[in-house]
């Protein structure tokens, strides 16, 4: 064991953060891949065993209470200071990241500041104050005196995505928040991108040493497979689960967590195909348009986004094919990206060629390009809305750049079609003013089965802020009340206690009378003095 | 089937409610009886077969969107006119309840205002607007517009339960938040109280039919034993579950739910033992006075609160002996009454005997009184500290007027005490001026294991408002996140949606820039305005 701070911050050691402390598993060993080459990175990264979760999980533990009572301003400070962190790592940490996941690195660099700018937000979020739920109902003779504020749940466990290796893994949105919340987090770095992990949290690490918290407020934990996770989500100290994933990972996390003898929350974010609607006013006035910008959205990055738009729902027609050969040329077209691990190029081609080999499928449009090492085509294909309506393998998330288009009968079938699909995290609808009185119809259908409508543009783009939903009914997500993007996010890791008559000398600071400058709500009546 | 309005709204039919129509079931007949006297009470009423639920639910699902889309100011005339209805009932609701459940007339007066108020205070919750969560971020040449409405999740399902034929059951805290955040709902009526829930019933299903609502927006189902519920829980249209009863329904009902195709939530109340701590000072300044008031919140309705207080801890020696003597004659002198069923007392009974026949705990004190047909007699008892750790028997509910009093060697004791238990929905500390700075080291363990934390007074007693807390970790309730009594009860059934680009003729009303009077969070900033 060597304390996390006597190394140099972007030098690679291999090795996991169990608190202050930098240990070297001792379980399998992983190494990234450049996904580009194919070419294995050093260093390799030994998995922990029982006894790193244990310890993780025990300092977590340690720091609940010290972590969650530290001043509000503390909790935000060290988040900004974590930020800092992340920046100063600059470049090493774009590059090891590019290496690690293949991505371009506009796009990484753009990440990084999404991941900076995120923990900065939360800690904008802790100083204005409404997260902490505050409300009085002052007492009278009749009735005692009862007040309520949020707490936090205890120690969370995050995993790492392997589609953003930074923005949601291991000082992504999932910690970002629960560290907001007041919650210490252990991490399961992915095993795609394991240097880029051990950079960002020994930032981490070195922000709670700088804000003298305690050293459990933050783990970072290796291995492949499901064993360190499960023995994670089922250690009775974790009191909440983060992950983004697949539907099958992330319905186990689920399982595992229920089957506790003290179940917790899960927020799985695992699946969506996110459904376009694209109406006839739209399609006349804009078709060729669309149809590029539909390609454009399906590739981007390979296809490799949680919102990357799967199914296109459009009446037949002339203005059909027209939006459809112009998306056809794109895809031929389209440059084609390495995907972020063989795994994942493996599941994306056998996902693709099961959608292609469907009878009722007819294919459109592929990659013409040479594949790249760990790559996959891009695939446009299309289908009769009666052969879709019936068979649900259609509906399956192909996770990158393949996508199919579902051609109605009428306008007016969109909303049955919208009717029948599963939770999805969102429906995008593309509507010209004289398609609105149909939008109106679809509109009340959509919010039923999305976490975001959006309108006139592509789902692909998840911005940061007080208003944005990333969740939506299962199986999009484990938990449809929340979001995984957006202040609101904290709110996952946060529950309500009231406190009855509790004297004032022992009341939280935010729960007293003389406590100002945080919206609280009074006797019902919001106030923001 | 008859329509619900031509029936004489007081003289019992021992029909089902599905939508407008009542409707006899065919299923095994239930009656009510009268636990003082054991007689059974006319009519009886036959419970729901499958196609019954599939009606219920598929009108209730029919009647979704309208009913959510219908204007707030509608949503909540109509809680105020089932309030209406409910006291226009007055003393047949009453008695009839009195003469199903046992409980005191006067008891069911406060419990029938208690209903009517909670169904009042969800009006006004509607027409205060925060529930709507409506959140805007403007759009700007960077960025989307992007504005977030809470929207509600779908029919509900409520269980009544034993305990409170009126506030928890058909027009109770969980139905009165449901139908406030926009679902139909379909009851479950208790076995128990079958005549005082139809009753209710039928004042619900005028109340929609004199707002003009679809008929599905309310029903209410009979049946004994677990089938009738099953099948509610596992209907795909089914959307929320809200129960209140013993932990092992509980726990069947969240595993049936988490077993669905697509999971939902289930907001289940289940056990508690809520804990009280009585610290020295209090002790001796105070300590018969405590004593009494102890016996007298522990044999309150025979014990029969979810609140009730089954484990006391305080340090032993001459003060808690004078504690221990106040309370012993207090119980030694309860009148007793009669137990809600003769299930109930039967259960109550066996697991009194299992307390009181633990070798470590000594008998302090029996309710002298003789039984009454269906009653228990209270007990209080007494076990050492080093017994009771270790002993998970011990920390489990009792359901009814049975209490354990745990003898901690020194006061600092109570503070390991408290965080060896489970998850409670309330935790109560009785503190002088001079206990404080132990009470100050206590609260923290507290709020990590309860609900509500109170001072100075006894848990039973829930009062509705704002800042309630009835809650709490597992096994309090499945969900720790939430509350069942209280306004924030309303958020159980809600989820986030967000809006981006679009066009302002289409977004929701609340979510318009011209909308005022709404409290909304725009840029980040909380207006109420």
């Amino acid at each position: 064991m060597y304390p996390v701070t006597q190394t140099n911050p972007v030098e690679l050691t291999g090795k996991m953060i169990i608190g202050s402390s930098l240990v070297r598993g001792t379980g399998e060993t992983v190494y990234g891949v450049d996904p580009r080459t194919g070419d294995q990175l050093e260093p390799g990264y030994a998995g922990a065993n029982a006894d790193d979760v244990d310890r993780a999980c025990q300092l977590a533990e340690q720091a609940f209470d010290d972590y969650r009572n530290a001043p509000v301003g503390v909790r935000a400070d060290f988040l900004d200071s974590v930020a800092a962190g992340i920046e100063a790592l600059g470049d090493t940490l774009v590059q090891r990241a590019v290496a690690e996941s293949g991505l371009p690195e506009a796009r990484l660099t753009g990440e990084l500041a999404r991941t900076t700018g995120q923990l900065r937000l939360f800690g904008q979020v802790l100083r204005e104050g409404s997260w902490q739920g505050a409300r009085i109902d002052p007492g009278s003779s009749a009735r005692p005196d009862i007040r309520q504020r949020q707490i936090p749940l205890g120690p969370v466990a995050v995993f790492g995505a392997s589609n953003f290796p930074l923005a949601f893994s291991v000082a992504g949105g999932d910690t970002a928040s629960a560290l907001a919340a007041g919650c210490p987090v252990v991490v399961k770095a992915h095993e795609a991108h394991p240097g880029t992990s051990e950079l960002v949290g020994r930032a981490v690490a070195e922000a709670v040493r700088i804000a003298g918290l305690p050293e459990g407020v933050f783990s970072l934990l290796y291995g492949d497979g499901p064993g360190v996770g499960t023995s994670l989500v089922t250690d009775p100290r974790i009191q909440a689960v983060g992950f983004t994933g697949s539907r099958g990972a992330g319905l186990a996390i689920v399982a595992a967590a229920a089957a506790r003898p003290r179940p917790i929350p899960v927020y799985a974010e695992m699946s969506s195909v996110n459904p376009v609607f694209v109406l006839p006013g739209a399609l006349a006035t804009r078709g060729a348009e669309l149809g590029a910008a539909y390609a454009a959205s399906l590739t981007l990055g390979a296809g490799q986004f949680c919102t990357n738009p799967g199914l296109v729902f459009a009446p037949r027609g002339p203005e059909l094919d027209t939006f459809l050969d112009a998306a056809a040329k794109a895809v031929e077209g389209d440059a084609g990206a390495p995907m972020l691990t063989g795994r994942i190029a493996k599941s994306y081609r056998d996902s693709a060629a099961r959608l292609t080999g469907n009878p009722a499928v007819t294919v459109l449009a592929r990659g013409q390009r040479p594949e790249a090492a760990a790559g996959g085509q891009a695939v446009l294909a299309a289908v009769e809305a009666d052969h879709f309506t019936g068979d649900e393998s259609l509906e399956q998330e192909v996770f990158g750049a393949a996508s199919l288009v579902v051609r109605a009968a009428t306008a007016d079938d969109l909303v049955e079609l919208a009717r029948s699909l599963e939770g999805q995290l969102t429906a995008t609808v593309h509507a010209d003013p004289s398609d609105h009185p149909l939008a109106a119809r679809l509109l009340p259908v959509l919010e039923r089965i999305a976490g975001r409508v959006l309108f006139d543009g592509w789902p692909t783009g998840v911005t940061v802020g007080h208003a944005m939903v990333h969740g939506g009914p299962f199986p999009a997500t484990s938990d449809s009340r929340t979001t995984s993007v957006g202040t609101r996010a904290i709110e996952r890791f946060l529950r309500p206690v009231s406190y009855q008559d509790v004297p004032a000398g022992l009341l939280p600071e935010v729960l007293r009378d003389e406590s100002a400058g945080v919206p609280r709500r009074v006797d019902g009546t919001l106030t923001t003095e």
